[in-house]
């Protein structure tokens, strides 16, 4: 079994080797419960595991090294993105010190996987900091184009470009043979991830969304528009708050609706949205179902959203209902003695290994000494 | 005369060479009548000179190389800059082929020596493209630092500063010995010129506005927020027009907002602001006294002001009122074949050599051929 699981996780298909049988769940867990856990604020900071974190997410495994033997269902529930969830995952293995497969990483743009359906074939401008470009790849979508190919098309498209000596990123199309063509109109646009280049980037989208999807050319149908999450702000390694994408998006959105005739349209994915929730716990339930397939699965009895967001995270599970519970930690945006006044928790923490300990205690689940 | 002449050009002190003698003001003139060019869209496109720009100026000149021998007093009034009038005199002498003093430079940031007496020594933060804090400096400013030296100062206050593998620009302050120092708070921010890095400067702006000058402190009253314009968009070299300085205001501003206890507060210059064209009435009067100084000059008869932007350069004359003439350039921004829907011009042209070429007949002045 060992040989089949070290199979398992290089190719990440943890379905296979569990349908192969053995004993891959832990007899003494609790079931069925889930676990989302916020990423920045609450188990990293600035680059660096927050204190307790690894030692949290080793009580939801037997054997931390071994994704088979997982304890608790969890997943990684984060508005932020900008590479493959298989890249995040190696990233945050690392970083944590416990095995993390792919299927529990989801990120801001995880459900632009949905709609990968409507917009295979379509052509796709893909924008952000990371690898916008290999990430839309990875979902399927056939033809996208990242920020810094499209503008090499227009000559002169952003008058600041001669200040800028600079390269945001080494994005290179990874996995599709189509290169853009000029002459073609973006059907769509894709916020995957922070941008870099504000100045350029709500420059070329004022241009893009609003001449139906080609700079210079008179007003068309505006192209689709998708932002992989709505922060307005979130927890980095300065002491007080960064702008996220939400700012981003309140910027271009406040431009765009002074020079066009028609306001801007645009879709928000990301917490607190409900359907990231909802497809947070399908992601949970289909991780339950893979560990322990013999038996059927129906609604968890609990899902803990664990994040230091009260706006994100907290609200995001209070609108999302039960069987969610959120609990709300001190360790990044948030940092009061009580609750939130606005957004008020389920439970009040200082870190997510208490969080972890709230957890094992009220189900009876043994904390295990790794 | 001609050794003088040669003299007061490098120095700049036109007036000294006048006060001396000599013919310097052609007995042909019309007077007094004063001109104010545009210059992006009017005189020049994308770095070079649109048709007939040249040889319009050169009707303003008995002689185009020497400044004294000028016929009809002009400055060149533009919302951009970033470089001291200096400068800016000098590229533009060298593009247009004719001799064109620092006096003659009515730049978006001008204005802001009016303001030195106020801010002398006090710390002041200056942004945008080119050299900002040299702009400040050679205005008396004694302790300016830029954007770029100024994060130097704060770990991680840009969290995206990571992908970013560019220098915005050079600008190191050439005429003040002060270096700042990280625990002085800022008094004022001046935005002389277009920002670059939108992203970065935006999130600091907000830092530094939100916490009584010092990123990290609680709030504190709003350090003093001035813009050198507020053009939504401007032409430039790409067909259609770009986002200008009154863009970056407006995603500034409408960020702020959503994270700030109070809104922000600000002064923006530039056309069509009134006080601007005040200040061009000043400066085209100073002008004409230097070249006719045994006359005295009450106001002008006729100002023209000749312009692409139907807001800021026509709504900015009708503003200000007579003696303002607003004369609209088919060249730039406007393409209309008759006038401006909102804000009409008094004579529309198809370019500056038709303006001027107007002008002169109006005011019954000889063309000459150079």
């Amino acid at each position: 079994m060992l040989k089949n699981t070290r199979t398992a996780m290089r190719s990440g298909t943890l379905q296979r080797v569990c349908k192969n049988g053995g004993r891959l769940f832990h007899s003494s867990a609790r079931y069925p419960l889930g676990i989302a856990f916020d990423i920045d604020g609450v188990l990293v900071r600035g680059g660096q595991p927050i204190e307790g974190a690894c030692k949290a997410l080793q009580q939801l495994f037997v054997d931390p090294q071994d994704p088979c033997q997982i304890r608790i269902p969890h997943i990684f529930l984060t508005n932020g993105g900008g590479v493959p969830e298989s890249v995040k995952a190696l990233e945050l293995s690392s970083l944590l010190g416990v095995k993390i497969l792919p299927q529990q990483l989801f990120l801001g743009h995880t459900p632009f996987k949905t709609l990968k359906d409507r917009f295979e074939s379509a052509n796709v401008l893909a924008i952000g900091k990371g690898e916008p470009c290999t990430v839309m790849s990875s979902y399927g979508y056939r033809n996208v184009v990242s920020m810094e190919e499209y503008v090499e098309h227009f000559k002169d498209i952003d008058p600041l470009a001669k200040y800028k000596k600079w390269s945001t990123n080494n994005d290179i199309r990874k996995n599709t043979k189509n290169v853009y063509s000029s002459n073609k109109a973006i059907d769509a646009v894709f916020v995957v991830s922070d941008p870099v280049d504000w100045g350029r980037d709500i420059q070329v989208l004022c241009d893009v969304l609003r001449s139906g999807g080609y700079p210079g050319r008179s007003a068309g149908n505006q192209p689709y528009l998708y932002f992989a999450a709505d922060d307005l702000e979130y927890q980095a390694a300065f002491p007080v708050e960064r702008l996220g994408m939400g700012a981003f998006r309140i910027a271009l959105e406040s431009i765009y609706n002074g020079i066009s005739k028609t306001p801007l349209v645009y879709t928000s994915f990301g917490k607190p949205s409900v359907p990231v929730f909802r497809g947070s716990e399908i992601a949970l339930l289909k991780l339950a179902e893979i560990v322990k397939p013999d038996v059927k699965h129906g609604n968890f009895a609990r899902l803990y959203m664990i994040g230091d967001n009260p706006y994100t995270d907290i609200l995001g599970a209070k609108q999302a209902g039960a069987p969610w519970f959120s609990i709300l930690t001190r360790t990044g945006c948030f940092k009061g003695e009580d609750n939130h006044d606005q957004y008020k928790a389920d439970l009040v923490v200082d870190d997510v290994l208490e969080a972890v300990q709230y957890i094992m205690k009220e189900h009876k689940i043994e904390l295990l000494q790794h």
